[in-house]
């Protein structure tokens, strides 16, 4: 099974890394784009289970390790693997 | 209109971070995971506009400067600003 998961800051905390991107595309000419926001992007490979199982180990892999849920939110989306 | 960009590295290319991450989840007793892939998630915030002209031009970006295309591959939704 194959779990995706996307960490993104939260509104209202400042994105550097976001800012930077976003003067590096305009200096390039994409005048269009009024802001970026910077995030993580993880698959995960997992053991096949129960999906209640899995969804809870996923998400106390996120509270625990991959996403800091002071700054940053996560949603994930399971899927079979293909 | 929001643009939602995913880049993740080629299979086959390693992924040292990936690797790292699947370590420290085995010592939290995360024993299911069977593998870790690490990417990019950014969220582009863009003038709206005629549909093909911002697939065109959110390509473009990820081609010039969001993705390396020699080891990393990129997928993008877009959707009404919300």
């Amino acid at each position: 099974m194959k779990a995706k998961i996307y960490i993104s800051l939260k509104d209202g905390i400042l994105d550097p890394q976001g800012k930077t991107v976003e003067h590096a595309l305009s200096v390039l000419g994409f005048t269009d784009v009024r802001g970026v926001r910077m995030g993580k992007y993880l698959e995960l490979s997992l053991k096949p289970g129960p999906i209640e199982t899995v969804k809870k180990s996923v998400e106390s892999m996120c509270e625990k390790l991959l996403a800091n849920t002071v700054i940053e939110s996560y949603r994930y989306e399971l899927e079979p693997e293909g």
